[in-house]
């Protein structure tokens, strides 16, 4: 089944950009997932086809309308359209792994950029949109938010990755930090490959991995050990 | 001063994307800022311009190789080049706004996008590159990544954003997540923009929107406030 993405935007041209492209190019070419864009500037009422006005309550910037927003979210998933409705956000819930797989598992996703300050509360309130958050910054919009979003989950779709074990080891597959990674040439810069990974014994080979990305974990992230037994 | 920026890839086909339009392309197109892409696989060695290669030790995936990594950093960024290096990765220190702002002040940046399972851990070290992440997800590779780090940065740059002010009250510069915003139709299905807002008092406007932002954060991200005496 095709995983159906629908972004709201007011640069359609942004998309699919370098979504289009390697891995999730390859993947919407092959109909593994497909993408629609939406010009929310469509939906505007006035002659003038305006999609923001001033902050109640005064301020700088200006914010996106609830009644323009709403009819371009009725007219792109209407009320019994099954996928989930976010709307990229710095004030929305941490981006995570975990919801990236729900999302990737589920029938689509539709996707509402903002830009400006933000968009009117009504409309995040009527159409029950999920505000999320891909990091503590800010960015020019809710574009470039939706390509990591799409992204993440492209990935994860049957057959997209060559190989699907590669998935599971990952940062934050696991709840740790990935250990360090080696490869050819035996020496570079004077400094060997550690010695444990040329062994051959692969308990040993597991173990010492275990280690360093606890250690790592530890050092970088001890958020991410707070509520787990592995300490 | 433009702001250099040099993105390292094996695909310099994705930038500048979306980089390339609405703000952060004029601002490139006015000199604000520069790009500069250098394909990796230009610096591989054999015959079959190989980047990558099996982890030592074993395991799914393949590792991007410390000499042909540092030939491209080397060329593309000589030791007394002042600019940060970075290397998008999830394993990396969480990008936050602090960050982008001393990144927005400096010179430009390097930014080094892994594939596959990730980068020889030898030329991390010797290059000092400094590891940064975006979140806690993983994606196909580190350009989406650079794609958000560099959005972050270019709207900070002298005279990207129309409205300078308008960057100051918003989530993650205060250290709060921002009130929610309201503009016309006064009415929206019924609901009506808050009374507070339109009654023209700015002690009572400003309080109760910072009594908002609070509220919210206290619900979304206690984590914000852990170590602040806004509590």
């Amino acid at each position: 089944m095709t995983f159906a993405a629908t972004v709201l935007t007011l640069y359609p041209e942004m998309f699919p950009g370098a979504l289009g492209m390697s891995l999730a190019g390859r993947a919407l070419e092959a109909g593994t997932w497909s993408l629609q864009t939406v010009q929310i500037r469509d939906f505007a009422i006035d002659k003038h086809r305006s999609v923001d006005d001033t902050p109640a309550g005064g301020g700088a910037g200006m914010v996106m309308r609830a009644d323009v927003m709403a009819r371009a979210i009725d007219a792109a998933a209407p009320a019994d359209d099954p996928r989930p409705r976010l709307l990229m956000s710095p004030r929305g819930k941490p981006l995570n792994q975990a919801r990236v797989r729900e999302l990737a598992a589920g029938p689509g996703v539709v996707i509402v950029c903002g830009r400006f300050e933000g968009v009117d509360q009504r409309v995040i309130d009527a159409r029950q949109l999920e505000e999320v958050s891909i990091g503590d910054y800010i960015l020019s919009g809710g574009e470039p938010a939706a390509h990591i979003v799409l992204d993440a989950i492209v990935r994860l779709l049957p057959g997209v990755m060559g190989n699907e074990a590669s998935g599971d080891e990952e940062s934050h597959e696991s709840g740790m930090l990935e250990h360090p990674h080696y490869t050819r040439p035996q020496v570079f810069e004077d400094m060997p490959i550690p010695e444990v990974l040329t062994s051959g014994n692969h308990a040993r080979i597991a173990a010492w991995r275990r280690e360093q990305a606890l250690k790592l974990t530890r050092e970088r992230r001890p958020d991410l050990l707070a509520d787990k037994d592995i300490k």
